[in-house]
């Protein structure tokens, strides 16, 4: 994606300086509905009309986590505030704000900027109405790093933990499997264009994620026991329910193919990917048996007693998931 | 500083995983006060007693920000959460609560999280008792990459911003001046064993500034008009309080000159460094003229009608300040 490079003569952030340049992103950026004091202070003030306020942060560094290559500017945007609203909703609360610390290298065009502005407010816009954009830091790196924070309402819930899974609940998914991993896998294969072309929804689930978030409340309001963030491939994620609510999770194998089967561009050999494949950030949350799933999310397996992921009873060999030190 | 160095056969980020360096991390952190949900969970869930919360946000990179020559692990901690704190601080809220995001190279030793750990912990217990570390995230980059995000509390009280000083008041400093921007001359010119036996305090300032977190409180309590933290140099600093209350502040270079002459190592030609060297982290309010200052404010100037910075009366001319993009 050619939007990274400096045009002749525009203005960078070496140019104008960092006050300039924060000068020309902010006004891009929406407000939130509980913002009390914006950027522009030593710091911002947010309503916490709860009492309580869920706090979340994450990283993406251009290399490890994108490339200018496969992501345009507003692409950045969009995936740090989807992947961070992401981490709020599977706590079963709503976003009410984010955070952005930002650097970038000092030839960065402004433009560049302003693009990362525009997907962090549309994703916001799109994935969570009402989440704004109270502050951020600029700095200066060789890469671009954006580490983003953001903020949840519980409004007057229990925040869903990952250790109320009970032997007997349903174990649900809202979102797709092994979609972002497939996108990520083309990209590399065959290059932006091609990749686009053969599979546009893979590609724009591994560059612009749009987790279920709503589902996140509504699972809440429904009762989860236990939910998180589908973010380093299922298996591994659901054994973080598993360890820490002291149970098994058993994985039906059908259930899960009839979800790939949903998935255009769906083909054999997928179910390890779907298992493994990092980044889809749906959710994954248990219910009381009795429960009628909210929502987008469809029944995937059943807890039991005992410890680890099982498919279909048998326990998961695979690994599987991400780990950023050990590709 | 020769702590960042791989011992061979020490476990590093990349031999031992994301999840277990973060799990030798997460103990040396003391929770927050108001902790109701800690690390380990999507989210972290803090509480907002107030039912506001301040929010701001920081970076340090190496390179830019700090050197290995020059900084152990442990200053890189505590200067980020003590930056952090002073914004919060100069809000007149109470530090309550920082979350981490940390990117490092994968040979990075386990035991330098451990260090920047204890660092973050140590200053937060030292200058903001009650603050602690609800969360944080590990990434991977080619150097050491912090943002940290601060959170206080108001304890009822009104934010005190930048925009509120009026002509009359008593422009006030709590803290240093040019000792941070010493020390950092120093540095570069001695190296970091000859600069600390010749000027001890201002290497300190430098790599463990100690800003008054607690007259941020006191000031708020006592009625400032305007705050803020003086990072990016006095001058600089003033001139955004200046700008937002649309007055003139008038500094007072005799009562600079007291400020310096009780500052070891203070010389002739420290003026202007008090005047333009950044990272002091010291907090600059506006009171009423009435207000009998509180903690370790000292007066150093007047508001009065106009714009912009003046050192008796006459227009400082200097820029003064930091800009990471124009060094």
């Amino acid at each position: 994606v050619d939007d990274w490079a400096v045009i002749e003569g525009e203005p960078t952030v070496a140019s104008v300086g960092e006050g300039a340049a924060l000068a020309a992103v902010f006004p891009r950026l929406a407000a939130s509905r509980e913002r009390i004091i914006g950027p522009g202070d030593d710091a911002a003030v947010l309503a916490a009309p709860d009492g309580r306020v869920v706090i979340t942060v994450d990283t993406m560094i251009e290399g490890p986590d994108f490339r200018r290559a496969f992501s345009s500017p507003s692409d950045v945007g969009w995936k740090l505030a989807a992947t961070n609203l992401s981490d709020v909703a599977a706590m079963g609360a709503r976003p009410s704000a984010l955070v952005v610390a930002l650097a970038v290298p000092p030839d960065t065009p402004v433009r560049v900027l302003e693009g990362i502005a525009d997907g962090l407010r549309n994703a916001c816009a799109t994935l969570a109405p009402g989440c704004g954009i109270e502050g951020g830091d600029l700095a200066r790196a060789d890469v671009v790093t954006a580490a983003v924070t953001a903020f949840g309402d519980l409004e007057g819930r229990e925040p869903v933990l990952r250790g109320g899974a009970r032997p007997g609940d349903v174990v649900a998914l809202s979102g797709r499997l092994g979609e972002a991993a497939r996108g990520l896998a083309l990209l590399f294969e065959h290059g932006m264009r091609a990749a686009a072309a053969r599979a546009a929804d893979a590609v724009d689930a591994q560059l612009r994620p749009r987790p279920p978030i709503a589902d996140g409340v509504a699972a809440a309001r429904a009762g989860a026991t236990a939910m998180l963030d589908v973010s380093d491939g299922l298996v591994l994620d659901a054994r973080r329910i598993a360890r820490a609510s002291s149970v098994a999770i058993d994985l039906e194998a059908s259930a899960i193919q009839s979800i790939l089967a949903d998935t255009a561009g769906y083909a054999l050999g997928d179910l390890e990917r779907a298992l493994e494949g990092g980044e889809d950030h749906g959710l994954l949350a248990t219910f009381p048996p009795d429960v009628a799933l909210p929502g987008a999310f469809r029944p995937i397996g059943r807890v039991t007693a005992g410890e680890g992921v099982l498919v279909d009873g048998a326990p998961y060999g695979g690994r599987g998931g991400w780990d950023p030190f050990r590709v």
